[in-house]
């Protein structure tokens, strides 16, 4: 009994580390993940007081929005799920079929480097921002109802250039990484609009 | 008169090696180019037998599609012009509004990769063919109604491994430059197809 104890308080702590890393696994990965039935899944996310994915999201995704200058939300590919301004953002693709390419069946990768640069856009704190130069890997192919969960970080801030480092996982596999140089442009903007 | 007729012979080679190099170049563009009336242009095309702009392209389109192996034919952003499998080939994105981000009206860089990527694609002869890496800059904002003609060139292979360098240009402006790692994956797939 102590033993089996223990083993749930050790899968609860897993539980909770892989969400914040992930929050968009479903029981069904955390039951895999877990080696445990989607029940067992479910029992603990009760106890925890953890929702399900679904309202997760949905949670998170209140109030991220607000805050992003530098694209239109509409123009960002994937959906956000948190963001803290001029530091770090994460957001994640599900992919479906017209994304992928027919001889291959592969998503293309304009789709990995869209949700890489305007998640890079979203976090600067500017109102004109442009990428400057961008050095891509795709590391593996990525398929049809796969989720891609992408990670960018600004790394460096020199004046107005941005140096954002973008990882996105297929669950744990690394499936694409990034290195955008991003300048943020409003200055000169403002300079062109009130000069005479 | 003399000096007339030297200077229509330059200007009829000039023109020729304009086009060349950028077969989209309408009457307007060469008139502006040129330093002489559309009308002027008119009758030298007619001259040199050299069709207008819209029939050229079309003239150019028929059967360049036919041998593509890589990337389906509606994958393929912007319209291929000419293409040497193997070698080196040229597409034309003409850029409308829906390409642009509302907040700097300037072309999203995912359209710039993707016209770059999918024409390096479909110069490599072969069924199954990947990106690997990418390096990307981008070198000016693009406007909408502006035309982007992509020129894609194998530049060296090794093994399964082919380098493509890509310049894209607005008229006479460079704005994005890309090299590209793909791989030629046919053999892993047919090994794949092939094992028990």
């Amino acid at each position: 009994m102590a033993k089996n104890g223990n083993g749930k308080a050790d899968r609860h702590n897993l539980m909770q580390r892989y969400l914040e890393g992930n929050p968009f696994l479903t029981d069904e990965d955390l039951a895999h993940i877990l080696k445990v039935s989607i029940q067992t899944v479910r029992l603990d996310r009760a106890e925890l007081k953890i929702p399900e994915m679904r309202e997760r999201v949905k949670n998170m995704a209140r109030g991220i929005y607000r805050n992003i200058r530098a694209i239109e939300e509409s123009e960002i590919v994937g959906q956000l799920v948190d963001i803290e301004m001029g530091r770090e953002g994460l957001s994640i693709l599900t992919v479906n079929e017209t994304m992928t390419m027919s001889k291959t069946r592969v998503l293309d990768g304009r789709y990995l480097f869209a949700q890489a640069n305007s998640l890079a856009l979203a976090l600067i704190d500017t109102d004109v921002a442009l990428t400057g130069t961008a050095k891509l890997s795709f590391k593996r192919p990525v398929f049809k109802d796969e989720k891609v969960l992408a990670r960018a970080t600004i790394t460096r801030k020199k004046g107005n250039k941005y140096m954002v480092r973008v990882s996105s996982h297929v669950k744990e596999d690394l499936v694409f990484q990034g290195k955008l140089l991003v300048f943020d442009l409003s200055e000169e903007v403002n300079k062109l609009e009130n000069s005479p």
